[in-house]
């Protein structure tokens, strides 16, 4: 984030008001929150796409539910970083979205239909007074008629398509193991290997227990728990 | 709670606001409530879940009222910490959403699915303005066709799963005894003296007739006195 | 009331925002209304409740407008420390939903659903911006189904069942009075004795005159005078 | 009104705040619009009500709209000390609600109905946000079923019924007089008399035609000028 | 206009807040525009009213829309002085209303009744945030039923009826014109004389051409320019 | 515009507030952005109406949509100065209005009537919280029944009718011209070259190719280029 | 932008409000977005419409996201400069108009019928309190019955019609080589020659691979890629 001059004062106070030099500050501050949240990352395979994160390593904790990859559909999840009651809301909104438009249309929401529907919502809340915006950051992926895609949002409400993202605290040195390793229709062995290494550099003391994984193909949504994750690495 | 910088001055009076590290501040103050309530705890036994907490030592009040567990349904329970009117608000609200669940689809709500409904009811006072966050946690818990569960929210919306769980003031000391102590499928009895020994240990001075227990199994919500307390721990 | 820090300026002056520690404002400083108002009492008797309270002593004043403790139906009456204007305006709620519910259901309103009911309404005032709390205790007895009852609201919207209860500038001194002196199923006039004993304690200089005090049984609400408490503590 | 410390800026400037003592400064501070006004007095005679004001001299102005004292209805009148044009206001909403009460009910409003939807509008704008409270006291007399009726409502929305009561700049002393000579069933002439003392000794130099008079009776709402207020005062 | 004290600092920013004590500084400052508007006179004469005021002097201007003298309807007109473009608001207010009235009563409108029903619009903006009070007194003149009228309404919604009244910067001067010089039944010759005077008494360096004058009888009301007015003051 | 005392400060920044001398800040800094628009002139003509203003001169610019004279109905135009994109607004409100107008009434809107629609539209800029004052002045010309019309409004929401008329940067300096070149029915030609030098006095630097010119009459609206221009000023 | 008192603080941070000098201060930081955004140019050519932009450089995103030139129908596009959520809203706007528009009067919208509508929706949030302005400057460019039309609107709701504009980062320099080398009727490929200097002027060290240009005409809408941009180019 750039720097904020000391007379600011007030600027960033309210999501409806810009500073002097053009920016929305409280936006800005929103995507503190997202760089804040724990690493998540998104990765186009062959024929589906990968989201990873990782969870947190709570004793006694149900592990289902302190999850951050979500099912939206069973051809469509999402991961979020930054505030987790946000990712919790945007999931629901996510889900019936999704199924109005199966009864509606009669078949599965494609996955920039469903992205722009979130986006728009965390937009409206940077432009309406009496609403903070969203501080969560999604990384929306899904199988539809087009194939495999991978979406990102952030707090400003914009989207952009990726072969392969991360966002969270980790962040930019996840995106540089992508970037390097990144390559088209991967296998979900070379795709999972892929997704541990980029998290494991974005986190510091990554343990196995803690890897949330979801592969997402137009057969399936499935999560993958610890042991299974290893299973599927070492695959043939 | 993180130490919040001097100049942060306003970003922590209204709740639309982010501070320039991306934090919701008032959602961290209303967390300090949930920390100020006294201890709660609850706990996944054998085919059920018990509930626990300390009531005010209040001579000439009629026990019954200022308790801080409640019946939801007769498969339901939860108990506060923080804010008692908050709790007792939210109570009635999960109530009615029972019966009306109860009515429309022919069956006793899921527990995960009133979780849901309540931690959505935070989630929107965390996000709009004119309204300020719950500031109470809760601990819910209950037994469904998938078999007991225990939740917890939090004033920002999030949901948990927990096998064990402890919020309130003495939170951090009774999390240490359910860790240590937890075990899969104990009976009442072992459960019973494993919650008692949590909140004993978050909070000093407990008398007897101060603990407030409920135990939730698929065939009732049974709340049980201090004799009955007694006589439960030293069974068989 | 804890002492607040000087630079929690603002934290206290709307009702929507959490101070640091987790504490609303605005609801102790109505708490502060109603430590301000003058002593009332009530106590549960043999069969019945007995309200009572302080009169401010006006002379050309018709004594039943600036009465304290009001008839809600011909079972249940209530007593106000605070802002009397706020107790006015709660009374009329009572009254109307309390004909509402006979109308309805063809039977009184019992006493914890009319408590409830009023509770509810001051919690909203603690939650929504636009609203300043209700800066009224009441204490509210009556005679339903299950025999006597005697309930507390605080401005929070707290609510609480007693079996003797005090409030207002008084409270603390009559609260002692009432624990040493309560008996379970007391006469009329032992009730009365009691509840004299703990006002006289409560306020200073009390005039036999400016007591106001009503016994509610199952078959009446009777307001009692001057020189009726006379004989009434003098009976047998 | 009790002194008010410093360090209370603020807490005076928006009606839904208590002060950290439990006041509502803005309602106290309406209340010093009502001693600000001019003096008016009720007293309740033989079979009716009699209110008196005093009328500011302006030469060129048409007496009768220059009044403080209104006809609600041919058997309800009210005098009112403080902001005039919010005492216009509420003689409109009266009127209407006693027209509706008659059309509804086929009978003439009674005095205390009347003045508890007066109170209540009062109590509504100290409330909510977005309105000031009233800056105006009102005498409300009238004669109904039972019998001659005479109330105060003051900004708080608090109602007292009264046998004789005065409002204004020269309450405290026009009160004294109240107090001593107030009789039982005095007659129109003794009523006149009281009164008119009342008035002088709470207003310095009060001219004959600045006094206004009405006296409410089971006939009839009757203004008295004063050459006939002269003729009365010597009648018999 | 009474000294406001240093530190009243933001009793006077909105128009919902009460000072100490016990005055609306808003209204008072929209008192303030009225003082300084031009001066306007209204008169009752011989079954008529008159109204006049100053023109700014505007070369190239259509005289007839710089006015400030407005018809209402055939037996009603006004004159305003302040903020203009208030007047202009109220006029077209006061013109429907009377129409309506006209429709639905088959009768035309009662002075009063405009002026009570414009005296509550200016009110209604006192007391609701969200509206600033109207900065424009008005005279109202006009012949019904009862004979001639006269009204003023200030910005706090108050109405008097006046014999003869003037309203702006010279109002002060004026008035003492008028109640010198004011007779009961003056003809339309000398009534025309006597608001000359006090108009040209109130304002420096009046020209004859920057006169507005009408006269409202039961017949019509008739606009009186520069050249008419000469010819009607001489007249017989 | 008068000077501003210096702990006016907030007086100004609400448009619901008078200062204490009863001015409306808010409306006269709008007057500002009038002020320092660029200039533009209207002057009733023989059976017409001529509006004039500068174009700003803009490279590869489409002149037609930079302009600042728009037709509103083949009958009326109208010249604006201030913010343009306030002007673009209202010229829409007026064309609807005036279709409407056509439609229900089967005739031409009038143009005080169109005038009187948009100020109106203006003054409620100037009253409501929650909007501010529109920053744009408006000449208005037509033609009607009643011959050609030309009328001005200001922020405040006040219409004047003038026979010639100048707002905007060069406002003071063009009325001096017109004020002594004005004469009654003149021709397009003579109208045309004394708006022209209006402009040019008002304006530095004008190049025939900046200005833009529009003749109304009862027959068309008609746009001059700079090419007419020159063509009409110098024909006959 | 002109540069702002240092005491002029406050008149900048809510849009309804003017400064003493009539300026709209948070429009004009909203235009500060726009010229913080990448430059983007449009380009009048023969029988069609060029727009262009520069993408930033993200590796692994799918460039189709990260676009700034959007197709709203099959002959209107549009390319924006500042906040681009805002862009993806106003686009999504303009598509569903378009589609209405198409479905309602049987016919594609016309260009400025178009750019009308979303000059209006950015001028009500500069005027509505609780709205921000759009943050975003937009080239509008289709060809429809008329022929070719290029518009642009800015974040005040103006909207200018050019033959060949550039908005963003680089405009000055961008305009500069436009308004130097346009031609009335280019060629796509002398077109493409021309926006492709003055984007290269506009921005530093301009990829091919990251410009963005897309041409519309009667026939289609069509986007042209790196290579193609080569080819087209070198065509001929």
């Amino acid at each position: 984030m750039q720097p904020i001059p000391p007379n600011y004062m007030a600027y960033d106070r309210t999501i409806v008001v810009f500073s002097p030099d053009g920016r929305l500050l409280q936006v800005e501050y929103a995507r503190q929150a997202v760089k804040r949240g724990s690493t998540a990352v998104g990765i186009i395979i062959n024929k589906g796409v990968m989201l990873g994160a990782i969870k947190s390593s709570m004793p006694l904790a149900v592990s289902e539910t302190s999850k951050k990859v979500f099912e939206v559909d069973d051809h469509i999840g999402l991961v979020g970083s930054g505030i987790l009651a946000d990712a919790r809301y945007l999931v629901e909104m996510a889900r019936v979205k999704a199924q109005i438009n199966e009864i509606t249309y009669g078949e599965p929401i494609s996955v920039p239909t469903l992205t722009k529907y979130l986006a728009n919502h965390k937009h409206m809340a940077t432009q309406y007074a009496g609403l903070r915006p969203f501080g969560i950051g999604l990384l929306i992926g899904g199988v539809d008629k087009t194939g495999p895609n991978l979406y990102e949002t952030d707090p400003s409400g914009t989207m952009i398509e990726w072969k392969a993202q991360a966002i969270g605290r980790g962040a930019e040195k996840a995106k540089k193991v992508l970037k390097t390793g990144f390559k088209e229709n991967m296998s979900e062995k070379d795709g999972a290997k892929l997704l541990l290494k980029a998290l494991k550099t974005g986190e510091k003391n990554v343990e196995k227990e803690n890897i949330e994984l979801a592969v997402i193909t137009d057969k399936e949504f499935k999560k993958i728990s610890g042991a299974e994750i290893d299973k599927l690495v070492k695959t043939k």
